[in-house]
């Protein structure tokens, strides 16, 4: 299993008036690492879809274990656990510190240009873990 | 079941390079119809605050059937689903036309002031279907 | 000098850790309110892309004079303070009851579909004060 | 006059249906690179925050010259061009390779916890150019 680490620093804007980060901003977190893990295997998102294949999310899921705060710097973690035919799943986690606060994870499909199903690209197959 | 709407038109804040609205954004969407479901019932979620009881998101899912986009007219459906002791989940729908587009629930708990967990309003946990 | 307003409702996911709104949020209040002065005046932007021009925003100016916060009601205001040739200005104001929080203007620049500036709609050059 | 320097690669989040970063979401950009600022000179915000002075923003000034896109690494600078008194002035702009993409300031004043006009800290104050 190949993890993807990403470094990101909570801005004011993240944050709500609960002191903490806003829920839905852990899913920009996501996409965060996501970016990285497709960077990282030498397919960045923005080459797949100058490609013709787009990757929308069909799911996500969030929880929320303990919050992070203005000016942490956070530790956001991903990789992919499913990879096969036209769907894939990523895993992602956020740490601060050694503290798991948020791990979750989105299901992507894979489209072509014309929004039809789509294979999924080789090098993203070849990242699952049993790979 | 006692389903709150509430209208919401898409601005182009909301949208992405792909034409439809970022799928973090719904999970604003989600929070907007549970503030109307609390209004609804007597019992604003401001108000809960000001005595001292909040309920933070612990759990947060999203299911993606089809996108929303830039100017249209949403409307949004949530209802509470489960509520018991100190913790609570509520469903969400987003709807264009009569197309349902967005599903999913957030699950919360109940805590204090001090942050530690706190027994449901009754107003809450009477909202629940079979109640 | 024609006045179109909107009423919106402020998300938790408004504000910032200071308990109010964060100041870029304002800009899609202003985003918003523009939204329905060319909605009321015949010409919803939607339709003006689709028709081949935008209106992309070359300056933005906000001055914050009281904060807004969570669950309050406001009021947002907006006019077209000028419109020539291929730029036109936006007046911008946020009230909550009947007090100014928040002013300010969006300068645009129109363009066709190749990034080439544009006339102005001669609807939206009728919008201006002196017309 | 000292310059701080923030990489930012853009997310598919910051991004519109335009294909470019939504305009407010450069003043989130401003606060990254204060934030630096800040804690370049010694002082994170978050720490001032802890000593009992904030610096709201009154005013915010934003101009947009070109397109940032989608998975940009961007250059974000910023230093302090005024400091007297209560009040704060810092300049920004965004950079992609050597164009500047958006430049624009905002005007802080310094509060007190009670929200009363405050001395700016002489740390902060040592920032401006002819200091």
């Amino acid at each position: 299993m190949r993890v993807t680490e990403l470094e990101y620093r909570v801005p004011y804007a993240d944050t709500d008036r609960m002191g903490i980060v806003y829920y839905a901003n852990y899913l920009i977190y996501f996409e965060r690492i996501r970016n990285e893990i497709l960077r990282e295997a030498g397919l960045p998102y923005r080459i797949l879809e100058e490609q013709g294949l787009m990757l929308p999310v069909v799911e996500a899921v969030c929880r929320y274990k303990a919050p992070a705060r203005y000016d942490d710097m956070l530790s956001l973690k991903g990789w992919v656990s499913e990879a096969k035919g036209a769907r894939t799943r990523i895993e992602c986690e956020v740490y601060k510190d050694n503290e798991l606060l948020v791990n979750g994870y989105t299901i992507h499909a894979a489209v072509n240009a014309a929004g039809r199903p789509a294979r999924l690209p080789e090098t993203l197959i070849a990242l699952k873990p049993e790979a």
